[in-house]
């Protein structure tokens, strides 16, 4: 019976041309992680919804994924479970599994579960889709993928450098210009100490980000109206208006924040990782950047994202310090650090860039025509020599129009057309056509090889 | 709150080295697919339940995992159609999507939807998990990976051809012999045909294939219980007797199915299979197998099953053609033939025979060992020098006790450290020790690079 298919909102499929550029942003990643000496890991799509819930907030649980037990579900319920219709308690007892919300809580799940096996410090990248009951729009989806790299089980500053160093080449290699902005827990929970406003850092930092589009006048305002004290306001006042490069930021923050013992230590966090950068040899621009406030309810140390400067678009990477990441599930005292790679934001900048290498989305080069069975008889031993040597090769498979071949060769993209008709057969050559020139040429099979391996 | 983390039954956990495994076993199979013209696609991990209900039969429908509809799922219920407690007709409408089953069903499902950008015949491989609630068992996951090529819109036999030579140069290439046993479903139904049994195809290939076992008694015994008649049974005995190599099978067969016409069929698809392949330089034996009947319910041509020569354990390839794979989503005619790798096996495989090549395994080339802060400003340089040339470096993050960094290293298989304290510092040098022989050598950052990278 017909059916007209479709697939699940929010989620997509990929084409050739679609995969060869999200292959090659992967492998881009995935080299210079290697580079760094970051191994690779995969968990499963499924955990256990014991280990994903509570993870993510409240709003979180709500969208994740769940996953039907098999078998007689209902079985298990009284009428009265039932006949509640609560759908949340329902789900709690008919689902044991969801699928993966992101990379590191299955990571930290990994780290406690394998503890025994690893040796720390542990140095893991991971690359797999996740999924999120979110409602879909541009750029959001359902399904979508993740680029993560963590070092767990160190403390060194040394790692954060390490990571910066990661994103600058990655983009370096993509052709991106990026700036990379800077910023550290600490220094949030110092100022909002200073001022006697513990619990007020996201409320200033999304006003203080606001400095260049509304004003400094607004801006105190909209403080104001958040509840912050006239004293509080004026103490903010060199915060707010903080410029220059690093290095000054730095002494400013330094002598604002002498009072705050936790203040400090973020400064000299921050201080000791751009020093460290200062002295290798950064493609990209390095900011430090007091409005950044990612993951402020995870994040304990440094906090890392990244702008592109040539699209208009959100951040396309990110990372930071997190403490205690495997407290969760019962493992005390591992400290961690990583960053993602935001892959569907950044296949966007390529795309917008027109960045992609030729090298990066070739598919095959060369296609022999079919002009029947004894016409086949000579090229196929010849496509295997071909593709010995390394070159992506097809034999049309039937002996169908010569038009109709030419088309496919098009349609597909293919450079190369190869042709062997009675007089290629007997002089031992083949027919090479470039579909872009135009240009045809008799040779030999080592010639076109050659020629093919070289071009 | 503490609580002891666990995977689902049937998933799994892969370690560095398994992924360096199987990565090793998906590049390989990728690299062959790409040098024979195929295009990868990836298909979401959910799909509309109505695209994969009834494609697998009813055990594969309650094999589907579902996922649960977001929100607020038993609002939609009747008190009376929750008290029914039918758990079927209870999924069937709380959940709209479900976890793809293979590669196949998904795969009609694209060809249906894109088919206006396709250009036919459509060459394409898709290596993606796939979900099963199987009960687990050795060898048997519930979350396990496919490797897949087929081509779809072309009837030629050239596509056989092409098929069963990635497959041979794929196990070339992984060194593990194998056979790579033939048939057509074409024969089996001329057989059936031609001994008035068109409904006893899979009783008939079972016992054949114990033949070798219980003998030839035992074989017409078990075909009379089966409810054969003794003409019927009498008539089969040569072609359970059917002996020799692949070409005097083939005449044997053309005598026997003289008066089946799609049994005649059959035997000319596979002598066009097997001649083309005898002109080839094949690695791999090919022989035709009459008790090869798997995937009966939709193989209308060729069968394809590969067995390793070394190992024992079941099939660790197969394939076939089938008409009509789109048929059940509303587009007609559209023939398709494909073969499927099963990474899980060929990795148990490569395992036991210990085949995995040292270099697809190796993670970080070299370790700095680290002295502390002044130590650290010499060896950072250096460290991004050696990335840049392509070498897996890393630095170890603080300067913790000597043999506390020569542990890590030697529990990460890291093959060389690199020491670097006041001597080698005055001396614009490096100690590079070779953690296998425990060789040390002074060396320049550029004889260490060039070390590394040759050895």
């Amino acid at each position: 019976m017909a059916q007209k298919p479709s697939i699940p909102k929010g989620t997509r499929d990929f084409s050739p041309e679609e995969m060869a550029k999200r292959n090659y942003i992967f492998d881009t990643i995935r080299e210079v992680y290697k580079l760094y000496g970051f191994n690779q890991i995969e968990t499963p799509a499924m955990e256990s919804l014991s280990t994903l819930m509570g993870k993510y907030g409240e709003e979180g649980d709500k969208l994740l994924f769940k996953i039907l037990n098999s078998g007689d579900v209902l079985a298990d319920f009284t009428d009265q479970e039932l006949l509640e219709k609560n759908s949340l308690r329902f789900a709690a007892k008919a689902c044991e599994k969801g699928l993966r919300y992101d990379l590191t809580v299955p990571f930290a799940r990994y780290v406690v579960m394998h503890r025994n096996e690893l040796t720390f410090p542990f140095r893991r990248y991971q690359i797999q889709p996740v999924w999120r009951a979110d409602r879909p729009q541009k750029g959001r989806y359902r399904e979508f993928f993740q680029c993560d790299a963590d070092i767990v089980g160190s403390d060194s500053l040394l790692n954060e450098v390490e990571l910066i160093q990661i994103i600058d080449e990655v983009f370096r290699r993509f052709g991106i210009r990026i700036s990379i902005k800077l910023n550290n827990r600490k220094i949030l929970s110092g100022i909002a100490e200073i001022i006697g406003e513990k619990d007020r850092i996201t409320d200033i930092t999304v006003a203080i980000d606001k400095l260049d589009k509304i004003g400094l006048d607004k801006v105190n305002e909209e403080l104001a109206s958040k509840g912050l004290t006239q004293t509080a306001i004026d103490q903010l006042q060199p915060i707010i208006l903080l410029k220059g490069d690093n290095q000054s930021k730095l002494q400013t923050l330094k002598t604002l924040l002498a009072n705050s013992e936790i203040g400090l230590k973020g400064v000299s966090e921050l201080e000791y990782i751009i020093n460290k950068l200062d002295q290798s040899t950064l493609s990209s621009e390095l900011e430090l950047d007091l409005t950044l406030a990612r993951g402020l309810n995870y994040y304990t140390g440094a906090i890392i994202e990244v702008k592109a400067l040539d699209v208009q678009i959100g951040s396309i990477t990110g990372g930071g310090r997190y403490d205690n990441l495997t407290g969760i599930f019962g493992l005390d005292g591992v400290s961690g650090v990583g960053i993602s790679f935001g892959a569907d934001r950044i296949f966007d900048v390529l795309n917008q860039l027109d960045l992609y290498p030729k090298e990066s989305i070739k598919g095959t080069q060369v296609l022999f025509v079919n002009f029947g069975q004894k016409e086949e008889e000579y090229i196929l031993p010849l496509a295997m020599q071909m593709r010995r040597s390394g070159i992506s090769t097809e034999v049309y498979p039937e002996a169908a129009k010569m038009q109709k071949q030419m088309k496919y060769a098009d349609a597909n993209r293919i450079p190369y057309v190869l042709i062997a008709g009675e007089d290629e057969i007997k002089e031992e050559k083949l027919t090479l056509k470039n579909m872009i020139s135009g240009e045809q040429k008799k040779l030999t099979i080592e010639e076109t090889i050659e020629l093919l391996l070289n071009r």
